[in-house]
């Protein structure tokens, strides 16, 4: 089990920008820094741009930043945008499914109660919790 | 986010073989009957027998059957049993991370409490749970 590449690439784009509050980052800055594929991030920065939780400035001097404060970034939130689709499991989405209990079975019920204690759990974090020790933080990026 | 197709098959079988406790299923029929591939499903039942979770019979009237009370097949120990592994992201293995700054960043430790609660949700639900519709769920399979 685990996350998409592009939810963990929005995270890190987030974390980035969110320690660079103050500035506007260039998408190459921020893909050498955080080690991802610029061509990737630049796809993670469109799909951030119109969720709203970026801003994209053109131009010379352009680049990308939070368009909102961290403390407003909600990771469960985020977590359930960038992510193609939550379904665990084959039966999650009917169109799919090929087994043939799937009406009567418990195991769906149990594996989304489980997925909805995952996402209450990101829910109750922001990007502003994700940040606070900024000094450690920028010195591993300086490294 | 999704359960590999391994973990989703092994839950399956282990699903058909709680429904018929007091026989043995070839493998054949298990696949037929659960829509699995049988190549798929004969590595899933080798991996659920190396578990302890089922045993094979070899020879005329051979099979596969459950080893255990389904009271005692916890779906949370098997989740984390069939997964390849539970890396979230790519920072949960240090072999793999490339980020650079996962050494302070709070992200994996929300990321590991999250799955923490998913799979103790899950650890509350036994084999026994998944099967108390046993007639509906074996007229689904008949259909």
């Amino acid at each position: 089990m685990r996350l998409t590449r592009f939810t963990d690439n929005a995270l890190r784009c987030l974390t980035y920008l969110g320690l660079h509050e103050s500035e506007t980052s260039t998408v190459t800055d921020v893909a050498r820094r955080m080690s991802m594929s610029e061509d990737h991030l630049m796809k993670v920065v469109q799909r951030l741009a119109s969720l709203g939780y970026v801003e994209t400035i053109r131009g010379r001097n352009g680049g990308v930043r939070l368009a909102l404060d961290p403390a407003e970034i909600r990771i469960g939130t985020v977590v359930r945008q960038t992510e193609d689709n939550l379904n665990l499991v084959e039966c999650f989405d009917a169109a799919l499914n090929t087994c043939p209990i799937a009406a009567s079975c418990q195991l769906a019920s149990a594996l989304d109660e489980a997925l909805s204690a995952f996402l209450s759990v990101l829910d109750k974090y922001t990007l502003r919790d994700l940040l606070q020790q900024p000094r450690r933080l920028e010195r591993l990026l300086r490294a």
